[in-house]
């Protein structure tokens, strides 16, 4: 039943957008009542939330498809940076509307986008640790660290706030920044 | 008396805000007719371009005299972006009200804002050969290859509009993506 009121709901906010739509909107337009929506969501932004993360999901899902696809870590950190920024780029053009959810989500810092910034960090230093083991990548800097600042790299690409002001800079910065950051890693 | 009016201009705007600002109330407020006002002004726009001018210029001699100090090119990298930073924060925080000029100027893209995104480039630029010469930097990847991944690297940083989501890194940001270029560029 969460998954039939998500995915009515996920329409919904696709055609009519988030913000300005209310709870008893979305009940009278999905045919639920309002309190049979509060049985399965404490509130709109739980409904939110839960589209949001599937979104997400989906992001994060053709990014590891292309990092798998990939042999090598140096290759494999090229594939991430160019799919995530694809991804999240047609989720922004395909879907405005839906996309105001993931800004929302982003300015009020939902538990959905921290978790995925965390998986997204750790896929990293999955990658970093690879490379590290094939010889690949430098190891004298703390992996931690180089985490870091490469996430901090992406950030402007993965982040929606960001993203909408990056939009010049997408086709070009993907390719560019991989290669300034695997200079950065080289042994 | 361009400077006269753009001094009044600029202490209005940072009490009473620039979007909400017409050239009438800056008029009165100030004790020049409006009439005057457009002999040296075309429009409200071309004041805040001056006054948006005068701040980025503010900011760029702060980082000039930060990189001027230095000795050492790597250094002078560091200095160059952790004093963007602290500028850009410092003109954000003592003056929120300017600060929506700034946000204007980088939404609609001033010629003011293009101008200084181009010096700062071109300090970048000169940085970079400077320590290619020293023998700090490496020299294969082409220069203007390089000088455009370090600044998209400091973007986040220096465009007022992704600077307003990027306070949860501005303390640590310029010295962890600092030491990334830096390995990047070892030759």
């Amino acid at each position: 039943m969460r998954d039939q009121i998500s995915a009515a709901a996920t329409e919904h906010f696709s055609r009519y957008g988030y913000e300005k739509t209310t709870v008893s909107d979305l009940a009278k337009s999905i045919g639920f009542s309002k309190a049979y929506i509060y049985k399965f969501f404490d509130s709109k932004q739980a409904i939110g939330e839960m589209i949001c993360a599937n979104c997400l999901r989906e992001i994060e899902s053709e990014v590891r498809a292309a990092v798998d696809e990939a042999e090598r870590p140096p290759e494999k950190l090229r594939r991430m940076f160019k799919t995530i920024v694809e991804a999240s780029l047609r989720l922004f053009s395909r879907d405005r509307k839906l996309y105001e959810i993931a800004t929302s989500a982003a300015t009020e810092r939902w538990q959905a986008t921290l978790d995925y910034e965390e998986r997204i960090r750790r896929l990293l230093q999955d990658i970093l640790q690879e490379g590290r083991q094939t010889g690949d990548f430098e190891r004298k800097t703390p992996i931690d660290e180089t985490a870091m600042a490469i996430y901090l790299v992406m950030r402007p690409y993965l982040n929606p706030l960001l993203l909408q002001h990056s939009f010049d800079y997408t086709d070009d910065a993907p390719a560019q920044l991989s290669s300034l950051v695997l200079r950065s890693l080289s042994p």
